[in-house]
């Protein structure tokens, strides 16, 4: 049996068409055609009804599985989506559901994020407006490979802003993304695995996008900027989640190239400034030189190298 | 207010002591004090009633949160203890405790487990009578290092079957515990991290204890046995599960030790035999020739040495 509200939408997708040739095309009444149309109205599309061309699907920015999956140039990210109007934390949904077992490409979205979380177990403020997603993956990989990935979904979003909106995304050690030196897009990557084992990675993105300076906390606004203000109108969700999405899944293959570590440090904010930075147990500082295999920062201090696998970065005003 | 139960059940580990002495030393009347002993009798308490002697705590295998903290030689394991009748998995438990910030310490205690679990995602049979307990740690490591936790943990299981009964338990790598040749216990380690720092360690340990090989399928009879055919009588789990939490602390300090894994390697099963190592992706057949500090097992090939830091060991009839 045809479900005509997704037969419609279908068809708007594809472009103007009138209510009786939908209604041929469908095989249903126009009654069934018009009670359609008002249900996707109701659910928040904007639908015009144009004398000549018929009904046409406006501008719309809903974050349904149905419109992030149409047409998703993936394979697997995506396979399933799960969208929500509200929730604790994009990441701890993804890691329930990879503990019941889902499957690798599961990607949870949520309009709002109550509690969302940062690195380092700070909060993240998710208003009304931005992009909050996470993947799963179920990497073959070593566990202590695993950080690879977290530079890789950098990379991932800095493309895609740079794709999309043609902004210089650079990218702070190890993976906060900044344009004009301001956070954009947060990255939270989290594993859960056996000893020896990777069960599975999260990949959480936070981006600001769709709203203004003035929906985050005033400490926040002189360090922090968003999509808004960047392009100076609005941003749609929808197509950013999208490409998020193909980006992520394209270098997410691309991880264990060399050519993908390269492009990160190309898009470093970090390499080459002096950062002063703060692990569990010591504060290392010096010159930012490399960013190694792992994952792990190189610093140049007056004793030689060394290394950071993990910690708050801060790049300091000293000159190089 | 002094609760009677608690006071009685106090006095009574600490030697017999007749009503009326127990009456007058916690000052309540000795219909309490007779309430309270057989509230303790209803619990499980086997208390005798002797003439001369007053009432005698005689034999009890109790897994209580009291029981097992009672004195136990712990600074960290233990602060929290969670007994439970039957759970799916000591370990799910943990890790939901964990993922809502429980501390370090937290034991989580299981009289049955329905869907215990092994390692590699199998399942592990859990009857009434065997010890399966979960640990949860929050070590500051980096999640490389992880590994050296679940050798540590196979050390402490060795130690205590040693120190308890004086069995000769060895270690087939990473941490299965044989005796004789035959699995007694297992050892599942999972963790939880953001990439580059670990958030929790799961350490759980399963040991075939006060049940005989009927209660396992026949299947496993013949590579398994337990605790009751090895010493010919009855195993008191709660001395077992206190002497594996003592254990487990000590290991778990000495574990970035270098003695610990000279310890971990005489213990070993594995050193010395022709293996074949099934990782997800290979199969790695030679002789075991070393351990290395990343938990890794060093394999002898025709064409030289490789490293599995995962994976299924079978120990092959092959002479060395």
């Amino acid at each position: 049996m045809v479900n005509v509200r997704d037969a419609v939408l279908e068809a708007l997708h594809r472009g103007p068409v009138s209510g009786p040739a939908l209604a041929r095309e469908l095989g249903v009444s126009r009654t069934a055609v018009w009670k359609a149309i008002e249900l996707l109205r109701r659910e928040g599309y904007s639908i015009e009804g144009e004398p000549r061309r018929g009904y046409v699907l406006a501008g719309h920015d809903l974050l349904s599985p149905y419109e992030i999956r149409r047409g998703l140039g993936t394979a697997v990210l995506g396979r399933e989506v799960v969208c929500l109007e509200e929730v604790g934390s994009t990441n701890d949904l993804a890691k329930i559901r990879a503990a019941e077992g889902a499957a690798e490409g599961l990607v949870v979205v949520a309009a709002v994020q109550r509690e969302g979380r940062g690195r380092l177990g700070r909060t993240w403020r998710s208003p009304e407006g931005g992009v909050w997603l996470s993947v799963l993956l179920r990497p073959r990989l070593e566990p202590s490979r695993a950080p690879i990935l977290a530079l890789a979904a950098g990379v991932a979003v800095a493309r895609s802003l740079k794709g999309l909106y043609g902004l210089d995304a650079r990218l702070k050690w190890p993976n906060d993304v900044l344009i004009g030196g301001r956070k954009i897009a947060g990255i939270l990557t989290e594993m859960g695995a056996e000893l020896g084992r990777l069960d599975y990675v999260v990949v959480g993105v936070g981006v600001n996008a769709d709203f203004g300076l003035e929906a985050l906390p005033a400490g926040l606004r002189e360090r922090a900027t968003t999509l808004r203000e960047e392009v100076g109108g609005p941003i749609s969700r929808l197509a950013l989640v999208r490409r998020i999405l193909e980006e992520l899944e394209r270098a997410y293959e691309e991880a264990l190239e060399p050519g993908l570590l390269d492009e990160y440090k190309g898009l470093s904010a970090t390499l080459g400034k002096m950062v002063r930075v703060v692990t569990g147990d010591a504060t290392l500082q010096g010159k930012a030189v490399d960013v190694d295999r792992d994952g792990a920062l190189i610093i140049e201090r007056g004793d030689g190298l060394v290394r950071a696998l993990y910690g708050e970065c801060v790049h300091l005003d000293t000159p190089p």
